[in-house]
C-alpha cells in the first residue's frame, strides 16, 4: 500500500460544495446549474458515483467525454471537482450477464438488481469490471484541471453488512487459512469442542447463515472482520489503480454506522470524509463525528454529505431543520477542522426513491426550502476559512477511544443491552459538559499526544495495545480503563487467567466476575454519591498499592470496588467497574472526570456545557464558540478577548444567539 | 369488453341473503337449512366460490348436477341464487400436477397449496382450467331459474398483492413493451439514469423483489398497475365466458383494502358488490364504503358479505357486535342504496380456519348468537324495500374523490406517514359533521353531476383529469384541490415545470416546494383559527387574481398561503396546501367546507353529525335517518314530516334510539 | 416398548450435581475441577450431551476412552455420572457429508450447521449414526461404576418446532396413512371439502409451509402431533438401544415450553427430569413445574438444569437472582419431590454463545457469583434428604389437568388471546392461594387418586377421557369442567351435535354457542360477586336437575348460566362457562373453589397463599414451608409441631425469613 498523504488539501479556499448529477439533466439545465452554483458560493462539486452506465453504457464501450467536458466547464467557472468511482451501482448489463454477482443475505436471499450495493464486491467479474472503469477514469479524467480529489465508491456497506454468497464462502476459507495457518489453530482459538463444532478443514467452516440458535461468537466476529477486510481490500485496490495515473488525494465518503473498519480503511487513503444527516436534536452526535473523523488522521477532514434542510427517501423523510441549525452545523464543522462542507444534493432528484430529499435547487430549478440558509452559510465559511488556515484546531489533551472493532464485538454480544455508539457517546457528553476540548481516537493511535486517555467499552484489549497503554501511563499519562473493557479475548472468548486477562495487572485489581449489573441491587458509592450500575459490571478488589475510590455494594457478593486508582511510573491508571446510572450519574461522572482531568493537568477547558461547542485554535489564541442546542448561551470567559473577524473588544460574558457563534481572539 | 349493465337488478324484492356451502353438509342438513332460511327471511343465497373440487373432482370430470339440484330446490322454496365461479381455491389435482402455478412473494417464497389464492392467476394452465370450469358453469347452470346474478371468484387479492413468479416476469415485460413501446421511453419516464438503472431491453427490467434498499418508485408503481391490470383481465375474461351462455348480471365481491383497481374492474361488470366486517366503532368506515360503492357505478349495490355478529378465524376473532348494531348496519345499507344484504355465513363452518366466524345457524343447526338480530333485520328490510324502490337515493351534490391508483402511489411513498384511506376518510367525516349528503367518486367519474368536487391526496393528476376538472370549474362548479394533490407525475416522478406541474395554473398559485410539514414550526392561519399542518405541505403564493384565504407561516421560508381561491369561468377553484391538525382542525375544516358548500349552493344538508346518517331519497321527499354511534340522537328537522311507513305525523325534533332509525316523508 | 421403571433412583443420597464438559478443559483443569466439586458438595455430574465429536472425531472412529477415564476418576472421588447421548449436536463431518440432513423451517429455510438441533432427527443417515454412537456408549460406558442414569439427547425441540424437510414429507404421508387408513377418512375428518382442499391421496397432503393465509387447523394440529410422535419415536429408539446393554434408568432433560408431548415421551422412560431458569418473580412458574413433573409419573423427579445465579447467552442475559432465591428454589424442589438438583454448569464456558451464563466456577477456575449460595444449598439438601426419603410427598387430593396436546391446539387457535400455560397456571395460583396441596395431572392419569379434578382449557375431550371423567364423578369425585373445555373435536373441528359435543350431557347443560366473551357487555354473577368474562365463553342453560350457581348476563342473548352444578352418582360435576376477569376475579375463583373443595372434602390445606409453599409429607406428619416471594411469611398453624431437624418445639405462628423455610413434624 502506498503512503499517505500523497497530496495535502488545505482549508482555504474552503471547499463549499454539493453532489451533482449532470448525467440526469439536459444541456440547458446544466448551464443554468453552473451559473446558479456561483451565485450560491459553491466552489466544488462531487460527481460520478452512480454514473457507471453513463460512462460505460455497454460492456467495454467506455466513453468519459461527457464528464471530461463537465469538469472543464466547471473549472472554467471556478468550480473544482471531486471525482467518484461509480462502483456502488453496477449497471444492468453487468448483473444481467452475471446473476451470480448478486449479494446474498444471511437468510439466503439473493438481492435483485435495483437500489445500490446489490452486487457482492468480492465477485471476480465485478472486481475485473471495477478495475477497468476505475483505471479508465484515472487515466482520462484524473489529470484534468479542477480535479481536486477522488472519492472511492460511496458509503460502503451503508445498506448491507456481510455478504454470504458462494464467492465469499471461498474467500472466507482462504482468509481463515491465512489467519490461522492450521485448522486446529482455529479450533483451539474458537473453542470448537463446544457443541461438537470441530472442523476438519477450512472448507467445513460455515458462513454465519441461519441456524436454529446462535453461531459461535468467534465465528460471527471473524466473519465481520473478514467482511471489513475485504471491502478495504477493494477500496485500496481502487486507490492503487488511481495512483498509477494521477496524484489527487483520495478519500471515501464513509459514515458512523456502516459495517466498516474505518481505522484500517483510511490508513491507506489521503484524507477523511464522511456523511451525516443529524436531526437538530442530535447535534451531539454531529460533534462526536467531527471529533472522530478529525482524530482519525489528525488532519482536517471533509463533511462530504449533509442536507441543506432535510434528508429523505420514499420510505421515510424527516422534517426540515429549524432555521439556524444549518449555520451551527457549518460553523461547528470548520471550527472542528473541516476543510470541506458538501451538500447532498444540488438539484432535487426528478426520479428514483430519493425524490423527497432536500436540496439547494428544486427539480424545476428554483430555490428549495433551505436555499437561503445554504447561501448565507457559504459566506460565513468563506470568511472563517482564513482564520482556521492560519490557526488550525489545537491538539486535544484528552483522547476518548472509539473502535470499529469494538462495535463488531457488540453486534455479537450485549447488543440487546448496549448500543456501542450511544455508550461511548454518553461519556463524550460528559466531556462536553466539562468544557474539555477532546479527540476521539482509535486503538491504533499515538497516545503520546494526550495527557488523559479514556478506554471504555472495548471488549478486547490486544497485547500491543495493552503494552502501549502501560507505556502511556508509565510515561506520565492518566489512563481511565472501563467500563466494560477487556472482558473478552480478540477471538471473542473468555480470558482464562483472570476475568479481564492481563488488563487486571495494569489496573492493579482483581475482578470477581464480569456479569450483568442491570437489575441487581448493586450500588456504586463514591464522591459522596450513590448510583445504580447499568449494563455489565466488573466489580473488583484493589491489589497491592491500588486504592479504592468508590465502593461496589451488593447482596450478591462481598464488598468490592467500583473505581480504583493506581500510580504507575509517573502516571496513573484508573479503573471503572461499571456504568453509573440514574439521577446522580452525571454528578458521578463529573466527580470522576474532574479528578482525572486535574491529575492529568488537562488544559483547553472552557465554561461551556453540552449545548455549546468551544474549540481552541492556534495554541489557544483563537476560540470558536458555537451554540448547538438552539437555546443560545452566555459564556463567562476569563481574560481579554476580541472578535477575531472585526477586531472589536469583547466583554464577558459572551452572549450567543440560538445557533449563534463567536470567533474570539486573545486580546 | 361488453357494455354494462346487461341486466338490471332492482331493489325490491330486497335480496336478503347468506353465503351457503351445501357441498359441506348432508342431505338432511340441507333440507333443514332450506326450511330454516325461509323462517329467517333469507330469499337469496350465494354459492360455489370454493367448490371447484365438488364441481370437478378430477381434471375434466366436471359434474354440476349437485349444484343444479340445489339451485332448483332453493328456487322451489322461493330462494334465488348468486352463482360464484370457484377460482379462488383451485383444487389439489391442479396444483399438485403443476407446482409452478404457485404464487411467489417478493421475498421469493413459493406459496404451498392451502388457504386460498395460492395460485398465480396469470399462469396459463390455471387460466385454461378456469376457462373450462367457468364455461361449464355458465352453460349448465347459468340459465336455471333463480340464478339472479354471478359473482366472479371471490375477494380478489385479499390475502396477496403482487405475484413475482416466472409467468408474471414474462407478462410484466410484455406489459411494459405495450405501455412504453421502446425501452428508451421507459428509461426516460422512470429516469433510470439514476443509480445506473438503465435497461437495454424490457427483459432486463426486474420485478420488485428484494434488493438492498428501495426500488425505483416508478418501477414499484408500474408493477402494482400491471398486477391490477392482470387481475382485471382475468375477471373480465370470466365475465366474457359467462355472457356467452347466459345474461344474469355479473359482479365481484370486492373490498376496500384489496390490491385492486376497482374502478377499472367494475367498468365491465354489471353491478357492484363488496364485503365488510366493520367493528361497531368503525361505522364511519362502513358508511364510507356504502357511499363509495354506490358512487362507483351510480346505481344500487349489494353488500355481499357481513357478519350477523362477528367475523373470525383461528388467528383472530373479534367480539360480537353490541345488540342493535346490526340493525343500523342494515338500515344504513338500504338507505345508502343497497339492493342486497348478505351474510357470511348461513351455517357455521364445521372445519377449517373459519370455524370461529359468526353465522346465523351453528354447526349443529341451532340459532347462533346473532340469529334474532338477523331475523328482525330481515323484516325491517322487507318493509323498507318498497320505499327505496319508488324513491331511490338522491344524486349527491358533493363528490369526494377516492382513487385506487392514488392508493397504489401511497404504498410506494409516504405510506409511513399517510394512510390513504384514513386520510380521505377524515375529510369524509367532516362532510358527515356538516350533514352533507355526498358521493365518493373516482377520477373517471362524470363531474357534471356535482356542484362541489373535492380532490384530496391524489398524487398524480393526469392531463385528461386536469382538463375535466378545469371544465367543471369553468362551467360553474366549485373545486377543492388538495391537500397532497398533484405533486407527482403519473410515472411517480417529480414534475419539472412546477412543484405541482400544470395543476398550479388551474389553482392560480405558485408553490414553493412540496415538503414535510409535520415536525416544523409551521402554522395555518385562517377563519380566525390557527392549525399546525400535518403530513406534507405545498405552501404557495397566489398568482394574479387568486386570493389568499389563509396564511402559511413558518420560519423556514417567507410568508405563503395555506388556502387560496380563484374564480374560474362561472365557478371557483380552492387550493388547500396542507392538512390541518390539532385541536382546531375540525373547526378549520368546517370553516373551509362551509364556505365551499355555500359557494357551491349545496343542497341536501341536514342537522346531523357523524354519529347519525341522513340520506335523502326521491328528490328529497323521503329522508332516512339512522343512528350509527349507538348513542341515539335528537334531530331538529325543519318543515312538516310524517313517518313514511305509518303515515303518522312527526313532530320535531326527531328522536332516535341508540342504533335506531326513522324514515320520514315530507308531509 | 419396555416397562418402566427398570430401576429406581432414591432421594438419598440426594443427587446434587452440575453439568460438566471435561472435553473442553485440560488435564490440569479437570483435576482441579474434581477436587473442587467435592468442596462444594457436588456428588453427581452430567456429561456428554454435546460431545459427539470428541467421541467420534471421524465417522466410525469411535473412541470413548476419554469419558471412560473421567467416569472412573469421578467415581473414585465419590461422584456419580449421568451419561447423555450426544445427538443434539451432530458433528460437522456428518452434516458436511449429508447437507440434506438439515432441518427445514416452515418458510423453507434450510438451517446451516451451527448452534444445536440443526439436523432433522428423522433423517435416515442421522438416525443410523445416532444408533451407532448410542449403542457404542451403552456398550462401553453403560456398566461403569458411578453411571447412575442416562439422559437421552438434550432439551428436544428447544430451539425448533416442526421440521418441513423432504424426509419429513415422506414420513408425514406414511404417518397419515397409518392414522387414517384411507384418504377419504382423512378428507372427512378434516372437512377438506372446505376451500377445495380435498386430497386424492396421501402424497397430496402438504406440510404446513407458507401459504397465503391459514392452513386447515386439522392439518396444523396433525402435523404437530406427527412431529411430537416422531421425536418420541427417536427418543424411545435410543432408550431401547441403551437397555440392550445396561440397566441404569433413563430420562430426558425436558422443558415446559418445548414442542413436545411429554406425557407420551416419559411413558417409556424411567424417570422425569427437566430444566428451568425461573426469574425470581416467576417462582409460581417454578412450583407449577415441580408439581407437574412430579405428577407426570407420580414419583420423584430431577431438576436437571438450573443456574446458580443467572442464565445467559450472547443474545440475552438476565441479571443474577437476588441472594436467597437459590435456597428457596432448592428447598422447594426437594419439598416437592425432587431427588436431584443439577446446575448448568460447573465451569463457565470459555467460548461459544453461552459464555455469559452463570456457573459455579468461572472460566479461570475461581468461585463465580453464585458460588457461596450453591455451596450452602448443598449442605441444606444433604440435611433434608433423609427426611424426604422416609416421608415422601403426600398424594394430593386435587388434580389440575395440564396437557401438551391442549397446548398444540392453542398454537393453532386462540393463541393470540390465550396463552395456554399462563391460563392453566392462573388457576394453579388460585389453588396456591387456598393453601391446597395439589398435583398437575395429564389426561392419561389415574383419576381415582383424587377427590377433586379440574379440567380447564382442554379444547378436545376424547371419548375415553369423557368416560373416565364420568366414572370419576359417579364414584364420588368432584369434577370441574371448564373454562374453555370441550369445544373442539380431537381433529380440531367443531362438534356437530352440540357446542361442546357429548360433554354437555356429562355437565347437564345446553350451551348456546362457544364464542368470544372478551369485549362484550357480559357479566358473570355469583357468590355475591360480578365479573366480566375474558377469553371465550360457553354460556349455558341447566338441563333437568342441574342447578345454576352463577348467571351469565349479556344483551346479546337471553339469560344463561355461568356456573352450574349437577349431582352425578355419588359425586358432582361443576361446569364453568368462562374465565372471570377484573378486580373481583380472585374472589370469584375463591368462591367457586372453596365450594368445590368443601364438597370434595379436600384435606392437606394450609393457611398459606401463593407467596409461600406448603407441602405435606408422610401422611401429613411432616410439613415443608418455603417462602418463595422473598417477603417472608407468618403462618398461623394449628396443632402441635416441632422442628423436624432439631426436634425443638415450634410455637405458632411460624415465621419465615425472606426465602426462608421450615420443616415441621407433628409433635
Amino acid at each position: 500500500m502506498s503512503q499517505r498523504p500523497t497530496k495535502a488539501i488545505t482549508q482555504t479556499p474552503f471547499h463549499y460544495g454539493a453532489a451533482y448529477y449532470p448525467e440526469l439533466w439536459s444541456e440547458k439545465q446544466i448551464a443554468e446549474d453552473i451559473a446558479h452554483m456561483k451565485k450560491v458560493g459553491i466552489n466544488c462539486v462531487r460527481m460520478g458515483e452512480f454514473a457507471w452506465h453513463t460512462m460505460e453504457p455497454k460492456q467495454d464501450q467506455i466513453d468519459l467525454s461527457f464528464f471530461k467536458d463537465i469538469i472543464l466547464r466547471l473549472w472554467e467557472n471556478g468550480i473544482q471537482t471531486v471525482l467518484c468511482t461509480p462502483t456502488p451501482t453496477p449497471p444492468r448489463w453487468l448483473t444481467y450477464q452475471h446473476p451470480d454477482t448478486a449479494f446474498v443475505t444471511r437468510d439466503g436471499i439473493k438481492y435483485e438488481h435495483g437500489a445500490r450495493q446489490h452486487v457482492c464486491t468480492n465477485h471476480p467479474f465485478f472486481r475485473q469490471r471495477s478495475d477497468i472503469i476505475v483505471s479508465a477514469m484515472a487515466r482520462e479524467l484524473g489529470n484534468l484541471p479542477g480535479v481536486v480529489a477522488w472519492q472511492l465508491d460511496n458509503e460502503f456497506k451503508c445498506h448491507i453488512s456481510e455478504c454470504c454468497c458462494e464467492t465469499c464462502k471461498g474467500l472466507w476459507h482462504q482468509w481463515l487459512r491465512e489467519k490461522y495457518g492450521t485448522i486446529d489453530a482455529l479450533n483451539e482459538a474458537w473453542g470448537t469442542a463446544i457443541w461438537s463444532q470441530y472442523y476438519e478443514n477450512f472448507e467445513q467452516v460455515p458462513q454465519p447463515v441461519t441456524t436454529p440458535f446462535l453461531h459461535n461468537p468467534s465465528l460471527e466476529l471473524n466473519y465481520r472482520l473478514f467482511s471489513m477486510d475485504k471491502i478495504n481490500e477493494f477500496a485500496h485496490r481502487q486507490a492503487q489503480l488511481i495512483r498509477r495515473y494521477c496524484d489527487a488525494p483520495i478519500t471515501h465518503n464513509t459514515g458512523m454506522s456502516f459495517a466498516l473498519d474505518n481505522q484500517a480503511l483510511f490508513q491507506d487513503l489521503d484524507f477523511v470524509s464522511f456523511d451525516t444527516y443529524p436531526g437538530y436534536q442530535n447535534y451531539g452526535h454531529l460533534l462526536f463525528q467531527y471529533d472522530r473523523f478529525r482524530g482519525m488522521q489528525h488532519q482536517p477532514f471533509w463533511l462530504m454529505e449533509t442536507s441543506p434542510a432535510h434528508a429523505g427517501c420514499t420510505l421515510h423523510t424527516p422534517a426540515p431543520h429549524p432555521a439556524g441549525f444549518l449555520r451551527s452545523e457549518g460553523v461547528s464543522a470548520i471550527a472542528s477542522g473541516a476543510m470541506g462542507f458538501h451538500y447532498w444534493l444540488w438539484r432535487q432528484q426528478r426520479t428514483g426513491c430519493e425524490m423527497p430529499h432536500g436540496s439547494i435547487l428544486t427539480s424545476w430549478g428554483e430555490p428549495n426550502v433551505g436555499y437561503e440558509n445554504a447561501k448565507a452559510l457559504g459566506h460565513i465559511l468563506k470568511e472563517l476559512a482564513p482564520i482556521v488556515e492560519k490557526a488550525p484546531v489545537d491538539q486535544a489533551q484528552v483522547g476518548l477511544l472509539y473502535s470499529d472493532i469494538a462495535n463488531a464485538f457488540f453486534k455479537g454480544e450485549f447488543g440487546e443491552m448496549v448500543h456501542y455508539q450511544d455508550a461511548v457517546r454518553s461519556i463524550y457528553y460528559q466531556l462536553m459538559d466539562l468544557g474539555v476540548h477532546r479527540d476521539i481516537i482509535t486503538e491504533r493511535d499515538d497516545l503520546s499526544r494526550y495527557r488523559v486517555v479514556i478506554v471504555p467499552y472495548l471488549p478486547a484489549v490486544d497485547d500491543p495495545l495493552l503494552e502501549r497503554l502501560t507505556r502511556f501511563a508509565q510515561n506520565g499519562g492518566t489512563l481511565l480503563i472501563g467500563p466494560m473493557t477487556g472482558y473478552r479475548t480478540t477471538e471473542h472468548t473468555v480470558p482464562t487467567d483472570h476475568a479481564l486477562g492481563k488488563l487486571e495487572a495494569l489496573c492493579g485489581v482483581h475482578v470477581l466476575q464480569f456479569y450483568r449489573a442491570d437489575g441487581t441491587d448493586a450500588q456504586m458509592k463514591g464522591f459522596g454519591l450513590c448510583c445504580a450500575p447499568v449494563h455489565w459490571a466488573a466489580p473488583c478488589s484493589p491489589v497491592e498499592d491500588t486504592e479504592s475510590l468508590a465502593a461496589y455494594e451488593t447482596s450478591l457478593h462481598p464488598h468490592c470496588s467500583a473505581i480504583t486508582r493506581r500510580t504507575l511510573g509517573s502516571g496513573a491508571v484508573y479503573f471503572l467497574a461499571a456504568t453509573p446510572d440514574a439521577e446522580e450519574a452525571d454528578a458521578f461522572w463529573k466527580g470522576l472526570l474532574e479528578q482525572i482531568c486535574r491529575e492529568g493537568k488537562v488544559g483547553y477547558r472552557y465554561p461551556t456545557d453540552r449545548g455549546t461547542l468551544a474549540v481552541p485554535h492556534g495554541e489557544g489564541r483563537i476560540l470558536f464558540l458555537v451554540n448547538m442546542d438552539g437555546k443560545g448561551a452566555t459564556i463567562p470567559l476569563e481574560g481579554e478577548w476580541k472578535d477575531a473577524l472585526t477586531g472589536k473588544a469583547v466583554t464577558a460574558p459572551v452572549k450567543l444567539d440560538p445557533y449563534g457563534y463567536a470567533v474570539l481572539e486573545k486580546a
